[in-house]
């Protein structure tokens, strides 16, 4: 049965999130199973990489299919195109390697968060950023954020009701890029992400990037591991999954 | 009664345009109406400078009202926007001079109409521009761009219903930004626009773009003055009305 990789890009605002729920609420996943089963007729499990919340979008998300189908891939991908609601399309869809798993193969991803930090409040950004009124000390949040850069027990910045073995993960990238007054982005790669980890992280930067934290605590909040030090959780329609990234092309 | 300047910002994809409905439709300006009703108790008339259709945005429309109040131009801003719903805002409120009228005074008017030029279809783009899925020809479309820059007789670009005495016009800018596969803009200025005239305008220079039309094509076009010969009115999702430009600043 041959494995298929999707690449995926959604408005996250009318879903809730990506996960199948058990009370058949609207899921990217729901939504994408709807489609296999439209287009091939039969019962798909679709695995994502990275099991975006309510609300999050996605530029770059990778899925993994098996199914047992005579559409080529780029049929495939138009025929489960045309089934998809118009807040989640197929842009890509080719053959995986045997027992490709989109989550578990996984070497890394990229997530942006934007923050529209403006005087007022800005409908048109509304539905893709965090709106931060006072001007964001973006030197203060860039310090900050260096010293989150590299291997590190992230357990201050995750959410409860995530059951990992381990907290330590290794950030590669955490850019803060803008202007104060204007939009301001935090590009962030990593190996791994706790559940709700980038949205903490830029909830902590914020607090920084307006003064109420100190440009230099970022290592003492990590030592501490305790989720109650760090900032609150952003918002989730800042959040955008930009790309996966595998061992394989 | 003094007189006020409003700055606004709106999504207008919940709207039905700009102008107040006769059976009650949600419109910009009615939502305005509201806002004034609760933050000065008054029934107030706004003009707005351009009369945006259903579906069109604005990042600077502008807009006068007259109204009898005690508050300074920052507090009415503050009022009116805290009794706004979501997808408008008042950016800026100002004290103008007396019998200003934000449509009758304005000298110019900047528009941009978006397009998204890619084989997939984009949930992240889709509320705000316009999807064109062959390659277009982005010389081709400036070369017709060039022949409607300037005072010409825009009766071909103009939609049934309007009730103007003269369909001539000034262009004063009309770029064409971007590259094939990926966001195209078309940045257009001018003294004035009739009806659905710069969505007329973006559905001919997408013709043009698609080589369905030949790039040496406006003069005779404009000439003819049929509406039947020029391209489709492009979708109202792509327009947005960027910046309203005043003798006084």
């Amino acid at each position: 049965m041959p494995t298929f990789r999707l690449l995926l890009e959604y408005d996250g605002s009318a879903f809730e999130g990506w996960q199948v729920q058990p009370d058949g609420r609207r899921t990217v996943q729901g939504a994408l199973a709807d489609a296999f089963r439209q287009a091939t007729g039969q019962q798909v499990r679709v695995v994502g990489a990275g099991r975006t919340d309510a609300g999050v979008h996605a530029e770059g998300q990778v899925a993994s299919a098996s199914v047992e189908t005579a559409l080529a891939p780029e049929r495939l991908r138009r025929a489960l195109d045309a089934a998809l609601p118009p807040d989640v399309a197929v842009l890509e869809c080719r053959l995986a390697p045997e027992g490709f798993d989109a989550r578990r193969d996984a070497r890394a991803k990229v997530y942006r968060y934007s923050i529209w930090n403006g005087p007022c409040r800005s409908p048109l950004r509304a539905a893709r950023s965090c709106w931060v009124r006072a001007p964001l000390d973006l030197a203060a949040m860039r310090q900050a954020s260096a010293d989150c850069v590299g291997r590190h027990d992230f357990a201050a910045l995750r959410s409860a009701g995530s059951d990992v073995r381990s907290t330590t993960r290794t950030l590669t990238r955490l850019d803060v890029e803008g202007e104060p007054r204007g939009e301001v982005f935090l590009h962030v790669e990593g190996d791994g992400f706790l559940r709700h980890m980038v949205r903490a992280l830029a909830g902590t930067l914020i607090e920084v990037g307006l003064g109420r934290r100190a440009p230099d605590s970022m290592p003492a909040l990590l030592a501490a591991r305790e989720r109650g030090r760090a900032g609150p959780t952003a918002p989730p329609q800042g959040l955008c999954l930009v790309r996966v990234l595998y061992a394989f092309p």
